[in-house]
């Protein structure tokens, strides 16, 4: 079959739309379209036309996005075009108002007109392009996508890059009646956010969903007055923003029992200025080196210092502090405890300690909706 | 000998100084700090104090940069203390307005105290740091700071980085009785800036500058209504700009007769609006690759065609343009067609042609004291 000459024969799709809700809408999908893929389909968006809207979708198979921007339909059908080809051509297009898309059903070729300037580009089967999963009927639960998104800050942070332990990437999102509970660690460190639940959610459920998606998800989470509607079911979640859906598979595996890592009768309370401290152990982190990193804290008379030893030198910070309690000497990984402080609103922060060797409790004054839990570094020799 | 036990016998330096013009003084002089050395001394920058002030210099032995702030000067003499460790603390003392510096002379050891606290830090012995040379006498030359910068804005893009041939990765500086001329090349491209001398010249010279100094200076020429001073000797050039002084060791070798790549009898002359054929080719090299970076241009018609073609797809761009003598088709390489042109203040630009295959002249309109000059791309196959 001779493609060219029955090109014209074949189905066209023709639209029309503005340059910049195309922008838009094609930034928010692109979040999805893997950086690498042995499925060379996987690198294009779907381009899909319902009434008079146009659909985008971009999915790694794991998770997907969609959304949707209103556009004038000539000829209604689907494409998929290279992803980042027609972004960057249209994050380009700085003084044009509308694009014309045109694909040419029996080719795959599309062809994208704006002002006195066309590029042509070639794409792939949407045949051939995965589909999208139906969203469950029944919502389980909706936040506000401010609180949704400073939770996820509070959480994200903790969760574990490493693969081989597939649980430990993922925030836990445990349903109770009354509450939700986003929970996250790597085994060094623990973070837990909760808040109140308006409304019973249809299922008491806890599901770990992938950090990864929960990370893309909480850049497109800005609109303030706005919420986001979960759904669930077998085996992915499903968050719907005003115009964008998000899929992602749920992962497999249980959670570790996290409550039995939050430290219990603590025996010193220090509270701390928590701006004060972040600055002294990042200015203790400058002697730091790839082998060493453990910052130690002295606790004593209503002084926390800050020590670092390194080959290089020293540092020493010493800080007015409330101590309740006994003395105490304990060592954590700098970078570990700047991640911590950094989710911290409030002015002052109490470090609960159990001992040197065991976890630590952190949690900001005033808000008791948020702990974190740091363990403490192993004593390196020579310090 | 006990160094530690006779170190409060050594020659103690002690100052107290504002922690913002030490951090000034450090961020100026860090840039001539070597990323790596294998003169370990280098890693380090010179205290000096004179009178009440302190010095800092900073060397990788081709290049040094020199400035001072005032101090507290309670002890004087002179230490190394680490650059990046010194420097890196005083960029993070955000609420501190004093730093106080104590070094002991027999053990190279700094102490630096701010508010509560304090850092030590290992340095090296002052006397084995190199010596700066002796600013010449004679003032070559005095340029405003804003021009220097400007100029060098518009030849430095030109210079070469590939260091096996040293003429090319500097600038030239022809000193004439009227004129500056700074004119740089990589033997693709070419840019020549000129600027009429209010006074002649002490010497009618020409120098070549090492392109890397020039760009850590132009970030330094920051002082609106302020001059630099140029000094030179047998091997060095100085640039003095009000509290600081830059040192360069001159490139040796003969820069090649500019003159003749400089296009002379143009065939064809086309005056296009700098910022649309800008946008354009930024999109036309959307579709490049690391082997494939021509743009095409076709002038026909009082139209420019800006062609590019690829595997994925080709793209097509019409500018309306003025178009003075013969049709032309010409390649250039994408990335030095937008280095030129981004060089280029004025609203339109010409470029003159004198044939598919041999050098473009550049000027903006309007503008007489500027010109780069682009080699022609070898045309690929299947383009």
């Amino acid at each position: 079959m001779d493609n060219n000459a029955n090109a014209k024969g074949g189905k066209e799709v023709r639209i029309s739309i503005s340059a910049e809700k195309l922008m838009h809408a094609l930034l928010t999908v692109y979040r999805a379209v893997p950086p690498r893929t042995p499925l060379p389909i996987l690198t294009g968006i779907l381009f899909e036309t319902k009434e008079n809207m146009l659909y985008l979708t971009a999915t790694d198979m794991e998770q997907s996005i969609r959304t949707f921007a209103p556009a004038t339909v000539e000829e209604p059908g689907s494409a998929v075009l290279p992803a980042r080809e027609i972004t960057e051509l249209v994050r380009r297009l700085h003084e044009v108002s509308i694009v014309k898309i045109e694909t040419d059903g029996q080719t795959n070729t599309t062809v994208i007109s704006y002002a006195q300037s066309d590029l042509t580009l070639h794409g792939f089967s949407p045949d051939e392009y995965p589909s999208m999963p139906e969203t469950p009927r029944d919502t389980l639960v909706t936040l506000p996508q401010k609180l949704l998104r400073k939770m996820l800050k509070q959480v994200l942070y903790a969760v574990s890059t490493e693969e081989h332990r597939p649980v430990f990437t993922g925030v836990l999102f445990e349903f109770t009646n009354d509450n939700l509970n986003l929970v996250a660690t790597d085994t060094h460190r623990l973070a837990m956010r909760t808040t109140p639940l308006e409304k019973q959610p249809n299922q008491l459920i806890n599901v770990i969903v992938p950090g990864k998606t929960l990370n893309e998800m909480s850049k497109l989470l800005v609109q303030e007055d706005s919420d986001v509607s979960i759904y669930i079911n077998e085996n992915q979640i499903f968050f719907i923003l005003n115009d964008i859906q998000i899929v992602t598979r749920l992962l497999a595996g249980k959670f570790p029992n996290y409550n039995l890592v939050i430290p219990q009768n603590t025996s010193c309370d220090v509270t701390v200025n928590t701006k004060e401290l972040l600055e002294a152990v990042d200015r203790a982190l400058l002697l730091s080196t790839p082998r060493r990193q453990t910052v130690f804290l002295q606790m004593q008379d209503n002084t926390m210092t800050v020590f670092f030893n390194a080959e290089t030198g020293r540092i020493r910070e010493d800080l007015q502090v409330e101590i309740n309690g006994d003395q105490l000497d304990i060592g954590f990984n700098g970078k570990y405890l700047t991640d911590a402080l950094k989710t911290v609103d409030s002015e002052t922060v109490t470090f609960q300690f159990t001992g040197s060797n065991t976890p630590a409790l952190i949690k900001p004054v005033g808000q008791s909706d948020y702990i974190s839990v740091l363990v403490p570094a192993i004593p390196q020799k020579n310090n």
